[in-house]
């Protein structure tokens, strides 16, 4: 059975010396003093490991059951999940006047990967109800605050969040749930959603969805969708639970992964539901929240290949098999362990660089929605917007790739249920299309984030990158063509895509739209990229100053160097393939397909 | 539900067309005139998709038992079995002196195709025997192939191969099993084999293992290693089935995918073995099968995209949803269809030119191989050779993540079971594997077959693409641009490659190493672009010559171009990684993973 270790040595490295929290001006961040990261760190980890890892495998084998209209979890979850109410674990990042600790999202999002990497099933139930409650936050009433929020906060009540349906996902303007409403000010909900994560369960005392659907004579279309909460069970006013409303269950669906949560079809007949902010405004109510959503997800896609790369490595170390082409390296073994197979650190390099750079990354993005939200800075919000996308995109189509290489490692067993590698790959898969599809994801960056603001934030972004190389280059020339100059490389095959966009999207937009799936990936490439620069330049700096820790810090620059020689290079391809236009990708008819 | 329509056109135009089979020297190629091929492939597809394709959910969902010692195959498979058995499939390729149909290898692997896009792990079952008939009538005395081989080629009886043991998969000199000389002759086969395919099941009326096992006393490692004939039921001289030997199955393994196919630990106690060819030249014995059984595994990974993206086609004409951005093209429906999109053109456009690029390439190899038997040809048995890790690995590979592309295109109907869509991936996901892993096909490709009889070969490969280029060069200046010079393009990176190589390599083996896997993607791409080359310059003939099918050359040429603009350019990306050598690739300890 796999098993996990929380990496909380790194976590702490990127907060402290990448986002460097206890210089930054951010409200919250000045309680977070190195002491503080690393007991929050090391208890999450605990937990991680501990109590959530080792029911990675039940959750997957035993999967949700559906008895009678009610949702069966995986044996144990019922305990963990009491365990991380408990522990305080759902509260972290959430607001005091509910109960919620207040810690930065940053915080809450180094754990959240350490919760995803030991149990991604599990840790949706907790991960849509910090969306529900994010949601009630953000446009609920005094009143539903004080209703919904406190129970949501400690997870007593779990959320859900309902905007599939059988004939539409993506374009949701199709949607045909409908809320009539009634005397008393309340809806009534009728329809049919899918696809809805924790929809039932048995952790929880009550759930609450938030559900998207069309006023009868609103607009047309995605302009006439207003969100709202529909409780399982009627809430009374003195926050007991009343009667059971008029949702249920339909069936569970079997899938692929992520076995341990529950997908449910939900079917709403005459539920009674309470509009969440403005009525017809219901997709701009999820749109301020979606940055954090997606962000979420993309975490998913690098913290499954964390676990999965652990293993894989373990496994390298421990399976003999063959010689070390330069010479035996166990002479007086069988034969040499894996992990002495050139082709074999190749991939455990990959993934390693990788998920480094992908947590970095993903901190990143989640400082710069805190300086977003508690400073209200509109140009950290926009570039946060504009990379979205991005960290959705772009780590869940590598998370995914990095599974299967960690699968790779163990050969046949990878295949074998038993070993779990086929888990995290399976689980992993999900991350690439809920949320949003990937391609949708680089519609919206292609299509929207790239021209939001008069491109502003994308021009940010390279003036940013600029001014890091600017302010670091000349002082040591082996740092310089390392890091720097492969950055400086990367980025200008990014504004070289962008320039291409310009001058041909508006010509005829299949131009743009033809390469954006290769744009997202470029993209992604460069975030990474500057992040490996920063964290070169931290361990440079580090190693210069006489750490004690210079094995860590050592590892850390081979292991930039790895991605800037070995992963960065793509860019130059997906450059390639976006200025070929939209000519080869369009040329077929429907029917010549 | 998936379904699958049978490719006979496509398969028909490689035949005819690129591998020219009426105008081929190759004894046999003469009966292949286009009506023959036609009927075949015809009769086959109907099988196909009419008997096999229906059963490929059943054998997902059903998955094999195994109760009281004896494995279930789900439901229906039996009665395929039969009309395979009945159709002479099971015989189509095999010598007519043990009751086979004498055809040529290549036209039982475009129907092998048809088979396995249907139903991979069903077709296992067959394939699995060829691969054990072809070992004895390789390695067979008069006496054994006159015993074994008719029931084989009828797959009355099947046929497995058990080479990988618990501790040991690609070190082979590590096994543990032994065969014991008994007075009269034979060997008391003791041992544990695991990952079995078709091990045990309830298919046939015997099962003949070929075992790889070790005689006492014999050479240290993998040169002592032999094999073995080890029937189910013993044999009696009259042909009839004696006693049940010692060999039994210990458990079907769980796996991630071919559910329908039983991967068994089969455990040999004192079971009646009798030697196949030579004491201790065992691993000869299993090498002179590799070409086949590894073009078979290349087969199934493109083979399963091939069906996938079937799936995909249809999925993103019929579902509807968001609009062109150039304009609606559904006007009158509420949305358009998903394949109006770029994004989604381009995945599919990945998919189709990848697949019919790979059957050419393997087809084409089949082709080579029927020569180097049925010619004795040294230089075709080479290049073959030095392809077949090429083939293995880069189109299992590449089949794997288009499995993945058309799961996507379902939005978050890929990820649930009933659609079907996941089940592509999960059953591809094994040829990466088995039969060789990827990773050791790469260093097969270079630290093997590259230097092969001095590097004659690969050699040979520069100098048939070079002459390619010289010969249809000038002609037509679209065709030039569109085919020939992405081609002599990318296989000046192979050539850098390959000299990079052997300028580093002596040096530090490692060197040649770590660049391995990129290398063979590198090869692949050029070989994929090569036969794009060849099937744009026979699309153009057709053309020019007025062909009343104009548009099926059409979307030929059209896809062949989309794949040297927006797939062959990834050669510049392998060589970069492969000119950055051991360093980055080498650079921690194995304790600082």
């Amino acid at each position: 059975m796999p098993t996990y270790t929380a990496p909380t040595k790194d976590l702490a490295f990127v907060l402290n010396s990448i986002i460097d929290v206890q210089n930054s001006d951010i409200p919250g961040y000045d309680e977070l003093d190195p002491d503080i990261i690393n007991a929050v760190l090391e208890e999450a980890g605990k937990v991680s490991s501990e109590i959530l890892a080792p029911l990675n495998t039940i959750g997957d084998t035993q999967g949700c059951r559906l008895e009678n209209g009610v949702v069966r979890t995986p044996d144990g979850f019922d305990t963990a999940f009491k365990a991380m109410k408990e522990g305080g674990w759902t509260a972290l990042d959430c607001d005091p006047d509910y109960g919620g600790q207040g810690m930065p999202y940053v915080l809450g999002t180094a754990v959240g990967e350490m919760f995803v990497s030991a149990n991604m099933a599990f840790n949706m139930y907790q991960g849509l109800t910090h969306g529900a409650y994010s949601a009630i936050h953000a446009h609920g009433t005094e009143e539903q605050k004080a209703k919904y929020l406190p129970k949501m906060v400690s997870c007593e009540w779990t959320g859900t969040m309902n905007l599939t349906e059988p004939h539409c996902g993506t374009d949701l303007g199709l949607m045909r749930t409908k809320a009539v409403p009634q005397e008393d000010g309340t809806y009534k909900i009728s329809g049919q959603k899918i696809f809805i994560s924790a929809g039932e369960h048995d952790l929880a005392d009550n759930i609450i969805h938030l559900v998207l659907a069309k006023i009868p004579g609103g607009p047309e279309g995605i302009k006439g969708v207003s969100l709202f909460i529909v409780p399982k069970f009627m809430v009374n006013d003195d926050g007991s639970l009343g009667e059971r409303n008029g949702v249920s269950v339909g069936k569970i669906e079997e899938k692929m992964g992520i076995h341990g949560n529950a997908t449910c079809v939900m079917n709403y007949d005459d539920a009674t539901g309470y509009l969440l902010g403005t009525e017809h405004k219901g997709m701009r109510a999820m749109f301020t929240m979606m940055n954090e959503a997606r962000l979420g997800v993309g975490l998913q896609g690098y913290a499954q290949a964390e676990a999965a790369y652990q293993n894989a490595v373990a496994y390298a170390k421990d399976r003999l098999q063959g010689r070390a082409v330069t010479g035996a390296e166990n002479p007086e073994g069988p034969a040499d362990p894996l992990i002495v197979h050139p082709d074999i650190r190749r991939s455990l390099m990959d993934q390693k660089s990788f998920v480094e750079g992908a947590r970095a990354f993903t901190l990143w993005g989640a400082s710069l929605i805190d300086r977003a939200h508690k400073c209200n800075d509109a140009q950290a919000d926009g570039l946060i917007s504009l990379m979205t996308p991005v960290i959705k995109g772009f780590l869940t189509d590598k998370g995914f790739d990095m599974t299967i290489l960690a699968q790779q490692v163990y050969g046949g067993h990878g295949y074998i249920e038993e070993w779990g590698m086929s888990q995290f790959a399976r689980d992993a898969r999900i991350a690439m299309i809920y949320e949003g599809a990937n391609g949708v994801q680089a519609l919206d960056l292609v299509g929207r984030k790239l021209a939001l603001d008069s491109g502003k934030h994308v021009m940010g972004f390279f003036d940013m990158i600029k001014t890091f190389i600017a302010e670091n280059k000349g002082q040591d020339a082996a740092f310089d063509a390392d890091f720097l100059d492969p950055l400086k490389a990367a980025s200008k095959d990014l504004q070289a895509a962008s320039m291409y966009f310009m001058q041909n999207g508006m010509k005829n937009p299949n131009h743009a739209l033809a390469g954006s799936y290769d744009f997202m990936h470029l993209f992604g490439h460069v975030c990474l990229g500057y992040m490996w620069a920063r964290m070169g330049k931290a361990a440079q700096e580090a190693l210069h100053s006489g750490t004690d820790d210079a094995a860590f810090y050592e590892t850390k620059r081979a292991t930039g160097r790895y991605y800037m020689k070995r992963q960065l290079p793509a860019t130059a391809l997906h450059l390639a393939r976006i200025e070929s236009g939209a000519d080869p990708v369009m040329a077929l008819t429907a029917d010549q397909f």
